[in-house]
């Protein structure tokens, strides 16, 4: 439900008895219906638990800012929780970054045209000015930010500038690495697509590693980008099967559109705040 | 959790606030910890409400019979709620009815064997001999109950008579049709595995009527019986890919493969109190 | 491989030994390198035996046009065989018609524009004005022919006269049946895209049939157009998986990826001539 | 097709004009009605060539030794042809190595008792006797040889001398590493089933890998043995979907069920001599 009456609340805590009963009593004393409610306890034992609630707002008793402010005094400080709270009328705005490939790129611009991303989209940042006009051609702007080596860092810079704002940023076959400063500017906030099955594959040229090793499925993987090279959470996989029949060419071909529908799906459960981090793992409330 | 402890509570009602906040409130203060919980909305305004809830009970401060009498009295009338409780320590006892083929059969009696199935397989029923000696390796009861044209009320009488205090009726490829004062006695008790992707090729022959209409699936069906035949709630379904290539011999053996596990999953969850019925339909919370 | 040098040769023919002997033997002798061989008997005793060749032109010893001569007197004759030779550098000329739901549509334009579809789109014809502009940012012909109640005779005449010339039509979510004459001009030459796992769910509303029957998995089906609506040879079929926390709107949403992929796949073999039909059914060879 | 007169020719040799012209010719010639045929390239301008015939050997016009000198004489060495010619009435000796864990081995024992696996099993060895029981119900010997630390040799050794006359030996979760005399003495005639999607989590505990690594998707991948751990040529691979609701214990159940039928497809695909090996890779012709 993606009504613009509905709020999302997460949760990560440690686990113990009486969160649901602490945290529906609240909710339902001031007002708010709750329309989906998914949790997951590592471990009823002294584990961490994790809560997603969606509500609907219309009949809350109070404004947003003293929901939270009361949610923050009687509930959350008594469970340590760590916890947000956020709205779906309050669109996240996302960046995509691109190289070359277009694919990743109009699978996401196509679904976010046709209302199936719950999000904003921008604009569209690139080392390679190739695909403006199909970018243009979807009424958004694309900036061109040529990543010249040893001067990554300018880049960068430039690009934060235009990023400003930004709650979310994909990379849909952005082949560049970020530095770990740019990283650190969206913690959990930059969604990658390797294609690859992760950890299967790392680094450069996962279909030809893939080829050579004579492997029978391929896959794609969308995760959070961390400071380690396409070691960070992962949020979604996916795989097809092939045969000795494809060579590299062909590998890429059909792993093209594993990462279409993976990065989309990816992208999708995080502009609906179904996604937690903990560690480096995801829980993912579908 | 399928520990000894473990509790579930399965309840549908109209969909209305309140209910989650009154129902996990209520464990609480019993001292019944909430170790999962699901629920679904077919509507949030007006709709059906399920919820399923599994506990733990080594604190609860009653015992189960008053547990449950106050449940009723104060939670569930209030919302009008269909609901019960099971226990994880009170196995379901589990019949499986068969005819020639074993690998259903077998399927089911391994991962009984391996503890995979949380019920309690008490026998085998068949209205053919030819399994005897397979199911008593596994130590288990064999009874032959014939069916004889114009004579199947006898042999149901019969059956009914062994499946005395039988709280699950699996038809692990049973091709007699159930009268429906048979299904009567165990009503959505009783799973069946039909070996087509319902509602494709109902009837006899399944796989002799995907090779003809040349279809690049095959599935298998694991469903409630009801007095429809092939007709009452789905549970489960999975296909397999084919091709021209597989003859209907063929399209058979890939099938027993499916059917083993779809029904094998079914039958899992029905037993872990994962599924609820409502209309010709299931909610399966796994 | 789609070079411009390569041929495919396809035969169906009754099955007998020495089919294989004889042609593999007339092309090496003319000069043909075979790149790639496949084939399906229903029943090496007397059933139907298909063949598809690829073989390289560059060392032909005489024309294309001596070479089917030759083999049609030296070896289809003997055989008794239905065959045809393609050519990659004849690139199919292809129509694709649509209604309203663009979805299907894209997936084949930007296909098509990627170098993935081995055919020339020339035309896309639609009963609605709605999806124009879309079309032609793609720099290809947009024909609206309106079909009216009682008058679809006329609008079909219209049809043909764009269509003269066409190699395939695709029906990408054309809403619109066609009549018998209308599909008599194309042969398994119409491909259109349904969207349930066909023999389920045959005519309107398939994903509101699909609710309400409970299904597990949700599928589309590729098929070529007869008479029968929904009733012709299926090319291609795929399934996602579904609960019932998806309602009608999101079976849709999900679907249409489905139907996305499988009518590029159906389209995409048959541009590349894999597949042959007989009777009701398909021999794909991929 | 495995009637006892079924005979199949296994080809590799460097890819040129005019081999299948040669072989099938050369078949024909003798009486053998061919009655499967693939072929795969990996590079039609001086690649290698792989060939997979099956053909019926009633009307051969000269006894098997004669045909097979003449193929050698007439075909093979004018290409540089390794090849085989196998016979599905010699059904191939297979021994089963186990440890404690009897999912895979029993999924093999019962395809075996039902027909499905055209190879004659013919024991079952083992470093620990938990299995004897189970291995014995189906008729089998069971056979206990401890593996001593620093002892193994001794052990290898008592084995082999088990396995004298055996065609295919298969790991099903036998626990112990090959040393590579021992594996030298079956060149690509041990097949292993490894419980992760490789080349992911080699060695060790893969599931506890998976969990930690918080994959969505689990796997498992049978591959023939060479002299580096996991490392072999893969055969078959599958996967299941997982979340973050499965720990451990449930990745290793429901990775149960991926051995069982990875394993159980690549024996079958061996026994029906469908494997060709080249380098570290495998061409399968299914």
């Amino acid at each position: 439900m993606n009504a613009d009456t509905t709020a999302r609340l997460l949760i990560t805590c440690p686990d113990r008895p009486g969160i649901v009963a602490a945290v529906s009593g609240f909710l339902f004393n001031h007002g708010a219906n709750i329309t989906a409610l998914d949790q997951h306890s590592t471990d009823p034992e002294g584990g961490l638990f994790f809560m997603r609630l969606e509500f609907q707002t219309p009949h809350l008793d109070v404004p947003r800012e003293v929901l939270e402010k009361a949610f923050a005094a009687s509930v959350a400080s008594r469970f340590a929780m760590e916890w947000r709270i956020s709205y779906a009328a309050d669109r996240k705005k996302v960046a995509i970054l691109v190289s070359k490939y277009d694919h990743a790129l109009l699978e996401l611009l196509w679904r976010h045209e046709g209302g199936e991303l719950p999000g904003r989209v921008t604009q569209v940042l690139s080392n390679h000015p190739d695909l403006r006009a199909e970018v243009e051609r979807f009424g958004l702007p694309y900036h061109h930010v040529p990543v010249e080596k040893d001067r990554k860092e300018e880049a960068e810079a430039a690009m934060l500038t235009y990023l400003e704002g930004t709650d979310l940023v994909v990379l849909a076959r952005y082949m560049q690495i970020l530095s770990p400063a740019f990283v650190a500017q969206f913690p959990y906030r930059i969604i990658n697509i390797h294609h690859s099955f992760l950890p299967a594959f790392i680094g450069a040229n996962p279909y030809k590693q893939a080829y050579v090793r004579g492997v029978k499925l391929i896959g794609a993987t969308a995760h959070y980008v961390t400071e380690a090279l396409d070691q960070g959470p992962i949020i979604e996989q996916d795989v097809a099967r092939v045969s000795h029949r494809q060579g590299v060419e062909e590998l890429v071909r059909l792993g093209r559109d594993l990462e279409r529908t993976v990065l989309a799906r990816a992208v999708r459960w995080h502009l609906e705040d179904r996604i937690l981090v903990h560690g480096n793992k995801t829980v993912v409330f579908v």
